[in-house]
């Protein structure tokens, strides 16, 4: 987008050529570049916008923009777009307005949008209810392909997606029938006779990252999503599917380092919100860390003998949670992405078992090499190599069981991540180092 | 998939009813079914297969899977699948297998498929060329809507998608043309009509991340690959898209766990594999770590007159730690998807100084009170106090901080992670702790 040439139509009115201009022009460049016009120019350059491509446009806006738009638009304007917008992008839009916006927009659009809002609007986050859309494209199953592609062009340009159309009798989903498949039949072949009658669907309460997982797995674009009866009532579409996977893995990263998660951009959440989602997890973990405290006030008499053991437990610590995050993050993301199922916990836990065997070895000798060198004493040497074999050897061993219950308990495997596991191993590694190292020294 | 009624089937040599019901299923739930079957049942199964379906199956299973199948059949037997696979999951497969069987498999494929294969193993991986395929339709710009339907009509059953048809002149792409604008347009209308000629692409060099993150910005079904002539070589779907997304996010979040990345899951890779993608950050980061235990060594006099002052390490080391981590995990993620730039560069700092204050201030005030509680120090208190709110300042600022300067550096932001900034931060923090102690206690 030529940003100056953009602006120099707009200061001198020229508004033809940047609506011939615009045409030409992505929806989501044109989305992405409003960002950059002040509140004024914005209101011109929104207007000279198509009604169909300013519904496009403003469907890819972030809620920033939106609301500078709302601010400069009047509600007229506001609905005129909304009566153009697709049906899951009007109720993502409404969703994070005030309620009394909502309400006055929702009294003047058009009769049959608000009934497709309101009851879309029913549905609870998380759920494919709320992600889906109403603007899809229904056969029968008597008609024929000419008929389907006739039925296409009239109502096509409304619908979200034509590449998969759905076959339905008595309101009930029977079959449904790819664009491909059409366009690769002859004119007089019936629906009936091109339709699958077994194809992957979902239910409106289910749950929205389930949907996008299975639409990930079958590779689809559309999805449809029935009610109760087995009627259909709404599609999800594979943009909106990539964008729930996206979202979803965000958050699963957030719990992942102690934070409450939230599908706002990192931007445009505020300070106090960032604190706020942070300050919780921060507290546990702090509180549960002075219990390894008191754990080490109990061997007080031995780094007053031997102040030396001191300077090892930072480094025991972090490798004992360095372990432990390694094998919870794999397991984490293995059991997000449906690699890993409940029924290969004992599978995983060998598996870690026997890498932590090799690794805790390998960074016992190194480590009880360095110390043999440095400070000339075998007996430190042997403490710290065996500490670090059994730390490494529990911390893994946490790492991985702990996500693997956590998801069989029905609990967010995220949260058993790296923070937590670190706290927990941090316990483990100070009793095991003082215990061995009071034995071999008899302290 | 009815494993019973499978297995009966294929035990009473009752092929054609096992036949009947597999052209009814879902390729990708086949897919899934292989691996419940032993090796004889297996090659008897996928032998039961259509010739298309088998290749639509074989794309979808795994390296495991792959190498069962390759034991059970001859060579001509998997040739054939190959013939039938689209050019980028053949190449999946190829890039698998040992360099000698890829030899004798592509001696003996037809000479067009050979070509493409040969082609395609040329792109380096990670490249667009190396997730593209072949098989998309091609347009000249004079063809009517008529025309261009009938050509579907004839190439599409080989096509990867017929949903985005591509627009050449002299081997180079001049336009694109959707299906839907195709089936919403009149018989006699000339494809330059309706073409669309401002659209995104890739070359075959580009990373193929960024064709993903462009595929889901843009939400395409496919985007066209051109070579450095700007001639059409191939097209990347969106499944694939999908998949590439997923991949690299796993590979971020390895790398956030101190892991050397690898896109192989998480129970086929062997456990030398996984100990040996391990132990390089772990002692890497175990001997940094030392670095803290000297550090701690130089306070040995202030902790053998006040051997209290240890027990509060591993809380001040987790808070930082965690706070660090907090931090560095949303500033990686939002940089991965492009919610953050180098340019909010001193925005994302000064928010996360904001946000260290209030974090830093509540966390230091709860355990200054409970440190008052218990052990009746207000000294104590003020020191510990201090030392958590400077701690989680500076825990902070390293953790957003070093994920943007890494990617400006052309680094990967997603080294900055928790490990690596914990290890930083512990240093830091002991060091603000003991300097505090020693004055406030005179030590």
């Amino acid at each position: 987008m030529d940003k100056n040439k953009i602006l120099s139509w707009i200061n001198y009115n020229e508004l033809k050529e940047l609506h011939e201009y615009l045409k030409k022009q992505n929806v989501v460049d044109i989305a992405d570049f409003l960002d950059e016009l002040d509140d004024s120019s914005l209101a011109i350059f929104f207007r000279v916008l198509e009604k169909e491509e300013a519904a496009n446009v403003f469907s890819y806006l972030d809620n920033d923009a939106r609301k500078r738009l709302i601010k400069t638009f009047n509600n007229t304007e506001i609905v005129k777009v909304m009566n153009e917008l697709y049906s899951d992008d009007a109720v993502d839009f409404l969703s994070e307005m005030p309620a009394n916006l909502v309400t006055q927009l929702l009294d003047k659009v058009d009769e049959n949008v608000r009934k497709d809002i309101n009851h879309l609007l029913k549905y609870k986050d998380d759920t494919a209810g709320s992600i889906m859309t109403v603007e899809f494209i229904e056969f029968t199953k008597e008609m024929t392909v000419v008929q389907a592609l006739a039925k296409i062009k009239r109502v096509g340009i409304d619908s979200e997606t034509v590449y998969t159309c759905y076959v339905v009798e008595n309101r009930r989903l029977i079959g449904i029938v790819s664009a491909k498949s059409l366009m690769l039949s002859d004119s007089d072949v019936l629906i009936k006779d091109i339709m699958k009658e077994e194809f992957i669907y979902a239910y409106t309460g289910d749950d929205k990252e389930d949907i996008a997982k299975k639409m990930k797995k079958y590779d689809l674009i559309a999805l449809p999503v029935l009610d109760v009866e087995n009627c259909i009532v709404g599609i999800v579409t594979f943009d909106d599917a990539i964008d729930v996977l996206t979202e979803e893995t965000t958050e699963d990263m957030q719990k992942m380092a102690a934070i409450v998660a939230s599908d706002k951009p990192y931007l445009s959440t505020s300070v106090w919100e960032h604190a706020r989602s942070r300050i919780v997890w921060l507290l546990i973990l702090m509180f549960s860390a002075t219990l390894t405290g008191s754990i080490i006030s109990r061997y007080e008499h031995a780094f007053e003998v031997m102040p030396i053991l001191v300077s090892f437990i930072p480094m025991l610590m972090d490798t004992g949670g360095n372990c432990g995050s390694q094998s919870s993050t794999l397991v984490i993301r293995g059991l997000a992405i449906d690699e890993i199922k409940f029924g290969d916990f004992f599978k995983v836990v060998f598996k870690e078992f026997k890498i932590s065997i090799i690794v805790g070895v390998v960074l016992g000798i190194a480590n009880g090499i360095r110390i043999l060198i440095l400070n000339r004493n075998p007996y430190l040497a042997f403490v710290i190599a065996v500490s670090l074999v059994v730390t490494v050897m529990i911390s893994k061993f946490v790492g991985c069981a702990l996500p693997i219950v956590a998801k069989k308990l029905k609990m967010d495997p995220a949260i058993m991540a790296s923070p937590l596991i670190t706290t927990i191993v941090d316990t483990v590694a100070i009793i095991v180092y003082f215990t061995v190292a009071s034995h071999v020294f008899h302290l």
